[in-house]
C-alpha cells in the first residue's frame, strides 16, 4: 500500500517523522501503557512469563542492497531476523523498537515503505510497535530493531540444552535463501533462463520474504520435546557448530537427509552447483535447528504437523571429542568444514546476519 | 582501564568479539536467567513493575566524532542518552543491550575502551548487559542502545501531565554541554585562552560526562510531585515545546531564572555570546525539566535537596493558547523562538540526539 503525497523528510522533520510513523504504525494493545512519544515507552509485562529480549543491527550494502529488494522487503526481513530470533527460544514476541539512520537519498516514501514491511512481519503475532528513534546517516541506511517477547518461565530453549545421543532436527527446507539471492543478484546468471518460473518465484520469495518458525518453537518449548535450539541464519554448518559450541557436544550429520525443495534442487542442478553447499554455508533461511530426545522421536512429528511446519531429522548429537562431522552420501564421515559470513574480514559471502 | 595484547577484528571475527564482549563486560545479576550468547535474552522481570523501554542509535560524523572524544567517552555519553531517557520517566534501568556496525578501521581496542565506557556510565545503576549485535560497517561507526527499566505502577513520569499554573523546574545548570563541545572544536577560538582551567575542564567534562538524574527522577515519580518531565537533550526551547506538545499547554519561562554555571558564564562573556542562546538551544544537558503543582514549590526544593541535585524553576505552565513566551530580562514578554536540531535538514547545530 503507498501512501500518495507524503512530505519530504526534509519538510516532515525528525519530530514530523516520528509523530507520523507513530500514528500510522505504532500499535497500542491494552499492555501498551505509554507508546511512541515519549522518553521511553511503558508496557505492562504480563505476569508469570519471562522475558525474551533480542536486538539486531543491517546495514545497507553489507545485511541488504536496497537495488536488490524493495524498502517493504527489506523492512520485513529486518523484522523476521528478529522475531527468528523469538521462535528459536520457543516464545512469543510481543513489542517491537525501531531505530533508523537514514541517509540524503532516502525519501519519506522509502521509510514509510520500510514500516510498511516490517509492521507486515508482525501483523500475525500481533506485535505492538512501542519506540524507536529516527536520526540521519551520512551514506548507508542503518536499521536497528530491537524484539521483546516473553516465554513461560522455565521453558524458554536455549542453546545449551544438547546431550549426546538427541537427535538433530531442521525445520523446512535449507538453502532456498541463498539461491534465491543468487537469483536476483544474477539475473542472467548460470542456468537462471531455463529455471521454470514458479520454482524462481518460490527462491526468491524465501530470500525477501522468509518465515519465523514462531508456532514450531512454541510448540517445542511447551511440550519440553526439545532439549535446545537455535535458529539457522547463518548456514546449517555455522549454526550447528554454534550450538554444539554452546552445548559442549559433537554432532554427526547426513548429508543425504538435509531437506532442500525442489527448487533448490533445481537450480543448483541447473547452475552445476551441489545444493547441500547452498544449505550448509547459505544464510537467512530462518529454519529451526533443534535437538530431541530419542524417545521423543515419534512425539516431534506429530508436533511438527500441529504446527504445520515439516521437520527433517538431519543426524544426531555426539560427544565433544567427536567434533563434528558430515556423512557423506558415499558413507565416509569427513570433518564438516564450517564455513560462515565473517563480517570483520571482507570475504564475499552473500548478505546475512544474526 | 587498557588491556594489552587484544588481538585484531580480523582475527577475533564477529563470534569472537561477541565471546570476549560477553566475557569481560556481560552482567548477571540474578535477575538475568541468560545473557550474552543465545538467541535471545531471557529475564525474570520484577514483580508488580511496569516495563520502561527507550533505544537510541548513535551515528559518527553526526552524534559524536571520533577525533574529539575518546571511544570510552562515545560509549559513556550513548549510555547517558539512554539512561537520561529513564530518569526522565521516573524510573530505574536494568537491562542494556548494544549494537555496533564496526568500519575497517576500528580496532577491538577501540571497541573495547567504548564498552568499558558504556559500562562504567551504567555501574552506579547496576545495570546488566544482557545482548547486542555486532556487524561491519563500510564507513561510519554505529551504535544502538536500547535499555529496559522499571517503575512502580502508576507512577512514571510522562510528558503529558502538565495542566496550566504548573510550575516549571531545571535541573542543574543547562547550556554546559554546548559550551564544552565548542571548546573541544575550537582549540584556539574566541576567548578560549582566556577562560580559566578549572572552567574549561568542568564544561568539558559536562559534554564528555554528563550526569543523567536518575536519583531526582525517581523522587519526583515515587512522591508523585511531579506532574509530567522530559529530558533535555536538545535544548530547553525545543524539549519545553515538546512537552508543552505533549501536554496540550503553552509556557512562559523567565529568562533571568535560567541557571547557567559561572564556568558556562564566564565562557559566554569571554565569546560574547549570550549564555542564555546556549541554554535554549545547546543539545546534550541531559537535566531534567519538569512540573510540579503549586502547592509543591517548598516539597519539590527539599526533595532535590534529597536527590543532591539543584533544581530551579524557570517559570510556568499556561494554557495552550498562550503558546511559548519567555520574559526577557527588561520585562518584555516574546515567543519563544525554537530551533533545535534537525536530523534532516542539513543545518549546521552540534550533534545530539533524543
Amino acid at each position: 500500500m503507498r501512501v500518495a503525497g507524503l512530505p519530504p523528510l526534509s519538510k516532515l522533520g525528525e519530530f514530523g517523522l516520528i509523530r507520523y510513523l507513530g500514528g500510522r504504525f505504532g500499535r497500542t494493545s491494552a499492555s501498551v501503557l505509554c507508546g511512541i512519544g515519549d522518553d521511553a515507552a511503558i508496557v505492562q509485562p504480563l505476569s508469570h512469563r519471562e522475558l525474551l529480549v533480542t536486538t539486531d543491527l543491517l546495514v545497507e550494502g553489507i545485511h541488504f542492497q536496497s537495488g536488490t529488494a524493495s524498502f517493504a522487503d527489506i523492512g520485513y526481513k529486518a523484522a523476521v531476523a528478529n522475531l527468528s530470533d523469538i521462535a528459536a527460544m520457543g516464545g512469543s514476541p510481543d513489542y517491537i523498537l525501531v531505530s533508523l539512520a537514514i541517509p540524503p537519498q532516502r525519501t519519506t516514501q522509502n521509510i514509510d515503505q520500510l514500516y510498511h514491511g516490517l509492521m507486515e512481519a508482525c501483523r500475525r503475532e500481533k506485535v505492538d510497535l512501542i519506540g524507536g528513534d529516527t536520526s540521519a546517516s551520512h551514506q548507508a541506511l542503518f536499521i536497528g530493531v530491537t524484539l521483546i517477547g516473553s516465554a513461560k518461565p522455565g521453558h524458554a530453549l536455549r542453546r545449551t540444552g544438547a546431550r549426546a545421543g538427541d537427535l538433530l532436527y531442521v525445520s523446512g527446507t535449507l538453502g532456498d535463501s541463498l539461491a534465491g539471492l543468487s537469483l536476483i543478484e544474477n539475473q542472467r546468471g548460470r542456468g537462471d533462463a531455463k529455471l521454470p518460473r514458479e520454482h524462481r518465484r518460490y527462491l526468491v520469495g524465501r530470500h525477501l520474504r522468509p518465515t519465523p518458525r514462531l508456532r514450531l518453537g512454541r510448540i517445542l518449548s511447551s511440550t519440553k520435546v526439545a532439549t535446545s535450539a537455535i535458529d539457522i541464519s547463518d548456514g546449517l554448518g555455522g549454526d550447528l557448530s554454534r550450538l554444539c559450541e554452546a552445548s559442549a557436544v559433537g554432532a554427526e550429520i547426513d548429508q543425504g537427509a538435509i531437506p532442500c525443495s525442489a527448487a533448490c534442487r533445481a537450480y543448483a542442478a541447473l547452475s552445476h552447483i551441489d545444493p547441500i553447499q547452498l544449505a550448509l554455508r547459505g544464510g537467512e533461511d530462518y529454519e529451526l535447528l533443534f535437538t530431541v530426545a530419542p524417545r521423543h522421536a515419534r512425539k516431534v512429528k506429530q508436533l511438527a504437523r500441529q504446527a504445520k511446519c515439516p521437520v527433517t531429522c538431519v543426524g544426531v548429537v555426539k560427544p565433544k571429542a567427536h567434533g563434528i562431522q558430515i556423512r557423506q552420501r558415499t558413507g565416509i564421515l569427513k570433518p564438516l568444514n564450517v564455513q560462515s559470513y565473517e563480517h570483520f574480514q571482507n570475504t564475499k559471502r552473500p548478505a546475512k546476519h544474526r
